[in-house]
C-alpha cells in the first residue's frame, strides 16, 4: 500500500488485506484482482469528465487516483469478512464544489458512488462496490466555527471526532457523541452511521447533536436541511432522515452540530463484579429503576476479563461472570450521593466485589479491565466479528446468558463487552485464521445471535450501522411493510440508486 | 354547539368561531355556511363505507358524524383567522383498526383525510378541508404502559400531555415537553406538530423523546415504525420523519416515549427587569456562553407587563423594556451556585432589578407576570394572532427591536413572550374586531415579522408548525431545492395526497 489511511486496524489487526479472503457475508465475492475496475463505457465517460474536473488524475493530481496501490486503502472498512468490489477510481475531494460535480457526473452516467471517511466503520457500509467512484471525504477536515452563544460548531465531513472534541474543550464546550473510535474516525462518517459510544447512556447519539447539513444531492446538487436556530419545525426532518442513511441518500459536506457546556472534569467511578449475569442484569435494571443516570455504564464478560488477566497478569477475578463499570458526572456532592446509590445498589444485588473511587488514578485501573479487553483479545491472533445488538433493558442478562450458550454450542469462542444502561452488546466473535470449518460456524452464531436479538424484543444494531453485514437481520426486525416504506424514501432521494447501492437497506 | 371540544379559547377567546369571520390566511375562503360537505360520487361511497365500518352514524353511533352541529367544533383550530373548509363527516376512532378502515376507505375513493387530536393548535394544521373526512383521535387516549426499567411510556394518541406527565410522576418518571397547550393538548397532535415548551431549553422537544410509532399509512396499512430500545439505528429514522410531519404522511396511532428520571421537586428562580432589549439580549447570549443552563429561561416585554399592571395592577416597572425569568433544577448547592451565577449576569448587563428565590411562593409570584400576561391580554377584548419566530440566541435583541418598530410602522399592538433561551419569540398581534384596515394591517406585519426572522437567519416556526399560516414563509425560508427534496418524501408516502392536503408543505 502505497499511502496508509485506513488506521492500523485496533479492533480486528488481523483484518484480511487483501483479495483472497473469503467475505461470506453480501451477495458477491471478493474481486479475483484487487485493482481499479475495468471500467466500461459509463465508467471511461465519468472518468474523463472527473480528469477534466479535477485537473488530472494519479501523478496529475492527488485528487483523483486509479493506480491499484493508492486505491487500494480505500476499499473497504473495518468489517470483518464483508465483501467488497474493485472501484473505478477514488475521488480525494477538496470542497463541496468537487463532490458535487463528481456526484453529477456519476448521476450523469448511472454510475455507483460510494462515500467513506476514515472506513473505521465495522459494517461494511463504506466498502467499494465494483466499477463505483469511491468518494472520500477525508481532506475536507476544517472546523469552520465553533459559537458558545449560539452552542454549535459547523465542521467539514473529514474532521476527526476527538480533534472537534478538543477543539470544543478549548472553548469550554462538549461535543458529547464518542464512538470508540473517536482518534480516528470522522464527523461525517459518524454522521452518516448515526454513531453512539459510551457516553450516549446518557447524553444521546450523533442524531441528538445534528442541527445542520449541507448535502449533496443524487443528481449533485447543493442544498442545506435543517437549522441554524435551537429550534424548528418547518418541513419534514429531513436532517434527521439524512443521520443514519449510511450515504444512500445524500452525500454529507458540512455538518453543523449541537453542543453542550463543558462537564465538571472529574467523575466518580463504581465498579462491581458478579458471579452470575441474571445478577448483574438485575443490578442494571435496578439502578436504571432507581432514576440513577450514569453517565458511562459498561460491561465487561468472563471472556474478556481472562484474556486480560492473561495478557497483563491482572488479577481479575476468574470467577466473575461480568464487571459492571459506571461513571457518574453530577456536580458534588450529588455524585457522591449517586456513586453511594449505584455502589449500594450493586452490593445489594451480589457483587462480590464492589468499588467507589473519586481518585483519577484509582479510576483509570479500576476501567482498565474496559479499556484493555480489545487490545487482550487481539493477543490471541485471531479473527474477530465485531455484533453490535441492542436489546431492552430487562432482556440484556437473557440476552447474554443465550450469547454464552450459542458459543457453547456452535463451539465458537465469543466474548462480550456492552454499554449496559442502553442493553448495548457487542459480543466479540473469535475465529482461527485459515479454519473454513471454523468460519462457518463463527457465521452461523453471528445468525443465531441476530435471529434470538428480534425474537427478544432488540435491534441488530445499536450503533455499528446496518451496511453489508445487517441487511437480512434488518429485513427480519422490520418486516415487508416497514421495509417497503424505507425503500420508498430510498426510490424518492436517489430514483437512479447511484448512491452506495445495495448498502443499509436489505 | 352540541358538544364543546375545542377548548375554551384560552389563547384566542375572540377566535371566530362562525363561518362569517374573515380568514385571510390560506388559499380559499371559509366555506359559505359550516355544514357537511354536500358530498360527490365519492364522498357517498366513503360514506357508505363508513357507515358499514363503524355501525351507523350519528344517532346509531357516537363514532360517525355529519350531523352540522356535532361536526362544528372540529372543523377548526385555535389559529386566528386560518381558513377552513367543510368536511364530509367528523369519525371520532377508538381503535387502530377503526383509523386503518377509514384511511383505507378514504384511499380507495381518493378522498382527504385530516387527523386532529385537541384541536389546540395554532397554525391551522388541524383545519377541516372541503370534502375531508376528520378523524378524530381524542377518544384514543389510553396510557398503555409506563416502564421504569425501559424508561419508556406507550400511549395512544388522544392521552393529554398532563394526563401522562401525572402518571409518570406517580412512578418517578418525568416527560418533559411541556407546550403552554399542555393541560389540554393530546401527545398526538404534540407528535405531529413536534411541540416544545418551556423547559426544551434544557431538556429538547418531543422529537427527541419519540422512540417509535404505530402509524397508518395513506393506503391504510398498520405499520410499526421506531424501537423499544436505548438505541438503535436500523434503517431510516422514518419515526423522527413522521415527527413533526402534520398528519401528511401517516396518521399517528400508538407512540411510544422516552421518559426521565423525576427532577428534585423546587427549582430556583431568579428574574431580573431590563431598561433595553440590547441589555437583555446581551445577558441572554451571557448566560449562554458562560455554560449555564436553565430549566426555563422567559422573556415578557413592555406590552405584556403593562397588560398585566393594568389587569392585577400588579406594579410591574413600567419603563421596563422587558422581564427575563429563570430556573435551574440542578441538585444542590449546584442550584444555588448557578442562580447566583445568573443574577450576577442578569446584573452585570444592566437589570434595573433582579432577584433570586427559592421559596416556592415567592417564586411563584415571581412567574406571575409570565404566567398571567395571555390572559392580560385576553382581557383587551381583540383578536390575537400568536407568532412563533426562533433566532439564533445573538440575534434575538435585534429581533425583538425590529417586531417593536414593525408594530410601529404597521399600527399594530403587538405583545412578544419568548422562550428566551432558544431564541423562540412570540409575538402577539392585538386586532380590534370588526375593523378590516386594522386585519389588514396585522397580515402585512405578520408577513414582514416572518420576513425579517428568515434574513435575520432564524425560522419561521420555532414549535407551531407550519400548518396553513407559515406556507408562504415556509418557501421563503427553505428555498425551491429543500422544497422538492420536502415534496418528494411526501409524494412517496402518500402519492395520492388524501393525507391533510395542502398543510405543512407550501
Amino acid at each position: 500500500m502505497a499511502e496508509t489511511v485506513v488506521p492500523s486496524a485496533r479492533i480486528a489487526p488481523d483484518k484480511p488485506a487483501g483479495p483472497d479472503e473469503e467475505r461470506p457475508f453480501g451477495g458477491s465475492t471478493a474481486p479475483a484482482e484487487l485493482d481499479a475496475h475495468a471500467p466500461d463505457a459509463a465508467g471511461k465517460a465519468v472518468l474523463d469528465e472527473l480528469v477534466a474536473a479535477l485537473g488530472g488524475r494519479d501523478g496529475g493530481t492527488d485528487r483523483l487516483l486509479t493506480d491499484p496501490d493508492t486505491v487500494a486503502p480505500y476499499v473497504h472498512d473495518e468489517a470483518e469478512w464483508a465483501e467488497y468490489g474493485s472501484p473505478l477510481c477514488v475521488v480525494r475531494a477538496r470542497s463541496t464544489d468537487e463532490v458535487a460535480a463528481v456526484v453529477a457526473a456519476c448521476a450523469r452516467h448511472r454510475v455507483p458512488v460510494v462515500a467513506r471517511g476514515a472506513g473505521t466503520g465495522l459494517s461494511g457500509g463504506a466498502n467499494a462496490v465494483d466499477g463505483c467512484v469511491l468518494l472520500s471525504l477525508e481532506r475536507m477536515r476544517e472546523i469552520l466555527e465553533i459559537n458558545p452563544t449560539e452552542r454549535l460548531a459547523v465542521v467539514q465531513p473529514g474532521v476527526v471526532n476527538d480533534e472537534l472534541r478538543e477543539a470544543c474543550a478549548a472553548q469550554n464546550l462538549w461535543y458529547p457523541p464518542d464512538p470508540a473510535s473517536a482518534p480516528w474516525s470522522t464527523i461525517g462518517g459518524n454522521v452518516a452511521t448515526n454513531a453512539g459510544g459510551l457516553c450516549c447512556v446518557k447524553y444521546g447519539v450523533t442524531r441528538d447533536y445534528v442541527l445542520a447539513l449541507e448535502v449533496v444531492t443524487a443528481s449533485g446538487e447543493i442544498l442545506r436541511v435543517g437549522r441554524r436556530t435551537a429550534k424548528g419545525v418547518v418541513g419534514y426532518d429531513l436532517a434527521g432522515l439524512l443521520v443514519g442513511s449510511e450515504g444512500t441518500l445524500g452525500i454529507i459536506t458540512e455538518i453543523t452540530v449541537k453542543l453542550r457546556p463543558a462537564r465538571p472534569a472529574a467523575p466518580r467511578t463504581v465498579v462491581g463484579f458478579f458471579d452470575s449475569l441474571a445478577d448483574c442484569g438485575a443490578a442494571v435494571a435496578a439502578v436504571t429503576e432507581q432514576g440513577l443516570q450514569p453517565a458511562v455504564f459498561e460491561l465487561v464478560d468472563r471472556e474478556c476479563l481472562h484474556a486480560v488477566n492473561a495478557w497483563k497478569k491482572a488479577g481479575l477475578p476468574e470467577n466473575a461472570a461480568a464487571l459492571l463499570l459506571a461513571q457518574t458526572d453530577l456536580p458534588e456532592p450529588a455524585a457522591e450521593a449517586e456513586a453511594d446509590a449505584i455502589l449500594a445498589t450493586f452490593e445489594r444485588h451480589g457483587a462480590t466485589e464492589a468499588m467507589a473511587s473519586t481518585d483519577p488514578t484509582e479510576a483509570d485501573a479500576l476501567f482498565a479491565a474496559r479499556r484493555m479487553a480489545y487490545p487482550a483479545l487481539e493477543q490471541l491472533g485471531m479473527g474477530m466479528l465485531t455484533e453490535d445488538v441492542c436489546l431492552p433493558r430487562a432482556r440484556m442478562a437473557e440476552m447474554l446468558g443465550r450469547i454464552e450458550e450459542i458459543g457453547r454450542t456452535r463451539g465458537v469462542r465469543i466474548a462480550t463487552v456492552a454499554h449496559a444502561g442502553d442493553g448495548n452488546l457487542h459480543p466479540l466473535m473469535l475465529t482461527p485464521h485459515g479454519d473454513d470449518e471454523a468460519r462457518k460456524r463463527t457465521k452461523a452464531a453471528f445468525d443465531e445471535i441476530i435471529e434470538t436479538a428480534v425474537d427478544l424484543g432488540g435491534t441488530v444494531s445499536g450503533e455499528h450501522g446496518v451496511g453489508l453485514l445487517k441487511r437480512d437481520g434488518m429485513a427480519r426486525e422490520l418486516g415487508p411493510g416497514v421495509m417497503a416504506l424505507q425503500r420508498s424514501i430510498k426510490d424518492a432521494l436517489d430514483p437512479d440508486g447511484i448512491l452506495n447501492p445495495g448498502k443499509a437497506l436489505g
